[in-house]
């Protein structure tokens, strides 16, 4: 299932919804359509944005085959015109986005979509799944880079990810939110990312005793030499066996380009101290001390915490699944109808929460950062037609509790508008960078929070404010469906 | 991606044992594998095995092609002798496996591989992710689906799925699992599924009114048309207006194939009986009620037992995600060596819980059924060269603790056995079912359920036992290695 190949990877509502459309003779009807999520999975203070490439690539592959068409028609549910309609197909909006990697927060439009109604049907589904996807496990993979500090972490998950595509486009994911290398071999062709790995207990277990298997590895890989030594007796037989080996190479002038020994079970704190204690005493202090077994950010802080002597960190399942939160959660709301003659006539939708009640109208974001470190102050969401002046102080509400305000004074901030164009009249015009550039650019963006929005209990929640017009609209537009009476 | 591309869908280190058992002259040794779980997720008391066609569409693909050969060469770790091999790989070993949709227990091999190392090594990454993803929604997918009792349950997971391939194959496995029909209508071309919906809040805010959007639907869809009525208010304006619109298309004469109403926001059971009794009692009796909205198992239960009037639910991020425990966490295992002579060599790897200590040896299951109930007593797990004597009274231990045993009277219970040979020296000797025969076998193995495994709090475990041939050699193996002082 390649991406070149999704027309139909969308619910069926949205066919149903078109062919309304184009029997309402609404077809030519323009909507802005927003991307956004409500709530940053595992209790974060924070979300990295990530997908976007394979967005564009389905869209510019959005096409039906006439095999997609006879499904449809197969359905008994489509009249001629409609099928007919979708042979000619192409997404010819435009969309802005969020760049990958960057930091996010609740309901901002990481997508906005500007375009026919119907096209924008059409692409809700795949592009929520495939940004939900993406985002959550890049978010998941920042918050456990965090809690290792300074050493690497592997993405691990293949076995447990949901799926062969989620293993693929979740160790993209991974990357770009800051692991450093993936043991998955086929995202690391299509993305160009570092693979890594070594062997498995079963590699023990198939020669008739450790000493030989690990001599035999050593042999095969003299440069490369990760020991697993938990197989039998960790301290006892593993680590002896290992340190032996390590001596047999050194003896035999190994280049150690990266050696070092693996546990995956016990107490990894204790038996990591022991370790490094015997491989120092051993002459090996440059070894690595990689552990995996279930981890995931608490568990690694906790062991950090507790002075283990770990050094490179190897995750699966809580990373590959975001096991604590496994789903990220972005909807996909109408913000706007732009009639024939242009007018863009906001939409609300009411809900009983008012975090739950979408910003109308065709908007913008600006983040506002401190001067003096950097860091972000808030992000301010606007009409499409504001600006901001950077010569005046800049007021800023909390949306909801608008009591809650700030003010910065001017020459102490600074904006960056946070939507890039990405499709133009159904044209590409962006080009995404690689997902090594995008890991980067997500390190620099986490440097750009303040540290008590990456803690894990009660991180500080960044402002997400609205301008004061966008307030207004969003006001007057909730008192007016009350006082017609539909709530 | 499609399954026909995936030989480089495997772990770094499955690549660098395989150079290694080459280099060791090992490459012709065979070994059998087991592929098995320990814990059922959500504390199930069963799970349902799935993803066996897909296993089985990856091994009849799985081949290197020269993009993929350079690929690993690129990495520099890999010598000539090693990628020469597998410009020819195939898969050539056997491999035996319990039929998709089978009710499965802790312990017992899913799949049984039986090949020369180095293939079998190769494939394990992929099979555990295959089996691993689609075991883990088709068991929650039958637990919701025993929740909903004799209504149907729709799966609409796609826009939070973990990527465009977890979306296809979560619906493959929800079907299997016993829902109704999915959204994802990509998944029903595929897979020859039933396909549903019908429209979304955007629909009716992209109109002026609520009134008219549901009577344009109505036109379009005289004879499907399940109109969602959470937009403005529920009762006061959905309800009402559904109302309207149902008596003129009965005044149009409309074929109501399938109508009503869905809820996706707020309180389910306190709305569902408002408007059944409005419903019923404005001559819609038959129409569905439909909800949605953050459902699972327990919420569908709860809104059960408060007599909730829903007849149909829609269920997503909890199903397609598995929300609550997303990853099935089977593994995969080396049982034996096969030695040049045929000769099988058990293996086993220790562990300080007992529970984790795998089974030696070429084995087989049997499922002991009490004759009188067709329920399961007890799958028991042996020597591949047993057999059951009917004609005998049957004992059955505990694996661990040994005292806990029964007897089952000769004439009072039967066997079936549970693997069955999928592949044969390389070549595919197992028809897959269809989705829908799949998912009809899945209801009859859930037949042989006692009711008190269907629970889903403390549900009552299914005795998995070893025969005492292999329960003598497994305790055997064990006392060995810790007599070589190993532990």
């Amino acid at each position: 299932m390649e991406l070149n190949n999704l027309a139909l990877l969308t619910d069926f509502y949205e066919f149903t919804m078109m062919q309304g459309y184009i029997k309402a003779g609404k077809q030519n009807e323009r909507a802005i359509f927003d991307l956004f999520y409500r709530t940053p999975p595992s209790g974060s203070g924070y979300a990295i944005v990530a997908g976007l490439a394979q967005v564009i690539e389905y869209i510019k592959n959005l096409q039906f085959r006439a095999e997609d068409i006879e499904h449809l028609r197969s359905l008994n549910r489509f009249d001629d015109d409609f099928l007919e309609y979708l042979k000619t197909f192409r997404f010819s909006g435009d969309m802005y986005a969020i760049e990958e990697g960057s930091v996010v927060f609740p309901n901002e439009p990481l997508l906005k979509i500007n375009a026919p109604i119907i096209e924008a049907h059409l692409i809700e589904s795949a592009l929520l799944n495939i940004i939900n996807h993406q985002s959550l496990i890049a978010t998941k993979a920042s918050r456990i880079v965090y809690a290792a500090g300074d050493d690497p972490v592997l993405e691990l998950g293949l076995r447990r990810a949901q799926g062969p595509n989620a293993s693929i486009y979740g160790a993209r994911a991974a990357i770009i939110g800051g692991c450093s290398a993936t043991s998955n071999v086929l995202a690391s062709k299509m993305f160009d990312i570092d693979v890594t790995g070594t062997h498995a207990h079963s590699w023990i277990m198939s020669f008739g005793d450790e000493l030989t298997a690990f001599r035999t590895y050593a042999e095969v890989f003299p440069n490369h030499c990760i020991l697993l030594i938990d197989t039998y007796n960790t301290l006892k037989s593993g680590l002896t066996n290992a340190i032996k080996v390590f001596k047999e190479l050194k003896a035999k002038g190994a280049v150690f380009q990266k050696y070092g020994i693996r546990l995956d079970s016990g107490d990894l704190a204790y038996l990591s101290k022991v370790v490094r204690k015997e491989l120092d005493e051993a002459g090996f202090s440059d070894a690595i001390i990689c552990a995996s077994n279930d981890l995931d950010e608490y568990s690694i802080q906790e062991l950090k915490l507790q002075q283990a002597k770990i050094t490179l960190w190897g995750v699966g399942t809580n990373l590959i699944t975001s096991g604590d939160w496994p789903s990220f959660g972005a909807v996909y709301k109408i913000a706007a109808k732009i009639n024939p003659d242009g007018e863009i006539v906001p939409k609300i939708k009411i809900s009983e929460s008012p975090k739950k009640i979408n910003n109308p109208g065709d908007k913008k974001i600006f983040r506002v950062y401190d001067k003096n470190t950097n860091k972000i102050k808030a992000d301010l969401i606007t009409l499409v037609d504001e600006e901001i002046d950077l010569d005046s102080d800049l007021t800023l509400f909390h949306p909801v509790e608008t009591y809650k305000q700030m003010t910065l004074k001017k020459g102490q901030f600074y904006v960056k508008e946070l939507l890039v164009q990405v499709f133009k009249n159904g044209e590409c015009v962006y080009k995404p960078p690689t997902v090594k550039e995008i890991k980067e650019y997500s390190k620099a963006e986490k440097e750009t929070l303040w540290d008590s929005s990456k803690r894990f209990k009660k991180p500080t929640k960044t402002p997400v404010d609205l301008s004061p017009k966008l307030l207004e609209l969003k006001t007057q537009m909730i008192k007016s469906i009350y006082a017609k009476g539909d709530i």
